[in-house]
């Protein structure tokens, strides 16, 4: 008999080690059935990797099953959202076994890590692509959205900035001059992102507008200043770059502020705290254990300003743009 | 400046007529926020429609866009859920306004018939395919699921059947002898299904196990067999057929019977209602206006006999399997 979708499914995706109280029913029928805790908003985000575009058709499954799922899960840390529960949607040329099995590897421990289970999905024939759909938990009124910052508000990141392009110049061949180790870290770098769950629940009655840097600081900082109406000043001296990416960049520091600040699919946090919140936010990112570093400030008028201290600097930057770029 | 898949999003997919009071947050952050009805579950269903295998490259957006969410919201109507939002990743080559203006048509229209509101997505640069995340409610404990069937329950289907696997072949052009005007209404079948939502509710309470016709009477009906631990004969003379689908067939009963048994991509329910039960349905099937035929019973012994009045047939038949057609 020939093995069908079915199969398949049945085969790899339930076999998984996280069983929530708040699936009733999961994969398996037409619908999961799911319960929100009462006093709760759902938060729901949806995100589609494609390969030939956001990741490379040969790649380590596993892998691509980290970025897939970790991109997505940060779409609820920048909310401050507890992650609970993801339906996936895989489209293969033909069921691969190996890369399924691989695939599943990555996807399950990182599941596992978060406690979300897997409810469901579709399993279709076609170029490799795969779309997830994340939900999480927010008590009502304690959302991170993107438009309550105001002017006087500091701009925070979390972790280092830049190490997802650098890496992704490595996928891509565009660097040969690199040490081995420095290029393996590079593209680690870029697959294994760590979604800030923790820091984003920390920030909720903190922050006044929070996202993720999945497109670019410079783009991504463009939507808080957009929808609060407010702009920025970015102190390209503040910004937190790795020892690989300045390695990476030979040493050149203005280049490794350039990729920190258009690097896409960083997955870190780029939030905005109000300065009475200040103190609030140290004590709060202590038990987050995440480094947080403060770039700049919002200002009234609209735009951002980049400094270098106090000198205005007059770079031209741009947003990574799935639709401008063709990575395969 | 270089159009990209933002200013896409937004030009196209945050003007829409659906403003759900639940609805806290919807596109243009990183999640949506909702709010489930105190009292129900969450009913949660993924779809992915790929070019090549699920449609043709060159179909008719607005059809494409009616398919997808309306075999997304069957999936709802099998659980006998009330619709209320959906998520939609569109992958896409290039940015095609002309195609994105007529998918949106199709896509709202239906949206809108059902009052789903539109919460979110992605948009990405790839081989045209979309995936469809929809949510809705079911008060508790009233879902229908596809493992309370028992032996002696009558097994009914909704609508007529066969007519989109007639479609399908006059779209593949492996029909060329009908008339235009059968040809064309066939098409018509086969990508415009009505999600039999309004039924699917009036079974709430009556029904034993449902779930919607995606991949074959005979295939899906296997799965509330399996998960139920029963079988089933069918009387195949008791089979809805559609006039056009006799006159597809040149009135080869038994072809048409077959296609029936066969057909992927219905969109009707089957389900089960013990003996008890079937006063309770005539009377809420009346208010929810749509045809339903008793076409077999279960039987304690497993597996699917199919007969031909009290003549058992030994015809071979299987299920329509996305990874075994190919379809472009």
């Amino acid at each position: 008999m020939a093995r069908n979708e079915f199969e398949l499914i049945t085969r790899y995706f339930e076999n998984q080690a996280v069983n929530r109280k708040d699936v009733t029913l999961s994969i398996g029928d037409d619908c999961a059935l799911l319960e929100v805790p009462a006093g709760c908003h759902l938060a729901v985000s949806t995100d589609s990797l494609v390969a030939g575009t956001h990741f490379l058709a040969d790649a380590d499954p596993a892998l691509v099953a980290h970025k897939a799922l970790a991109s997505n899960i940060s779409d609820l840390a920048a909310m401050g959202a507890t992650p609970a529960w993801v339906s996936l949607a895989l489209t293969m040329p033909e069921p691969d076994e190996t890369w399924l099995s691989e695939f599943c590897r990555g996807f399950f421990a990182l599941a596992e890590y978060y406690n979300i289970e897997l409810i469901g999905g579709d399993t279709t024939k076609g170029p490799l692509s795969l779309t997830l759909t994340v939900q999480g938990f927010i008590p009502h009124g304690q959302a991170l959205t993107r438009r309550g910052a105001k002017a006087g508000d500091w701009i925070y990141v979390t972790g280092n900035l830049g190490d997802s392009a650098a890496g992704l110049a490595v996928i891509l061949g565009q660097e040969n001059g690199l040490s081995s180790s420095l290029a393996e870290t590079l593209v680690q770098r870029h697959y294994i992102s760590q979604p800030r769950v923790l820091a984003g629940q920390a920030l909720r009655g903190i922050a006044s507008a929070a996202l993720d840097i999945s497109d670019g600081l410079i783009s991504d900082l463009g939507h808080i200043l957009k929808q609060s109406q407010v702009g920025a000043e970015i102190d390209v001296t503040k910004l937190p770059l790795s020892p690989e990416l300045l390695q990476f960049a030979g040493h050149n520091v203005e280049q490794a502020q350039k990729l920190a600040l258009t690097s896409g699919e960083e997955y870190e946090l780029c939030f905005t705290v109000p300065e009475h919140n200040r103190g609030a936010l140290d004590t709060a990112l202590a038990h987050a254990g995440v480094k947080v570093t403060c770039i700049g400030q919002l200002v009234p008028a609209l735009g951002v300003t980049l400094k270098n201290s106090d000198v205005e600097l007059d770079w031209q930057l741009t947003g990574w743009d799935h639709f401008a770029h063709q990575n395969n």
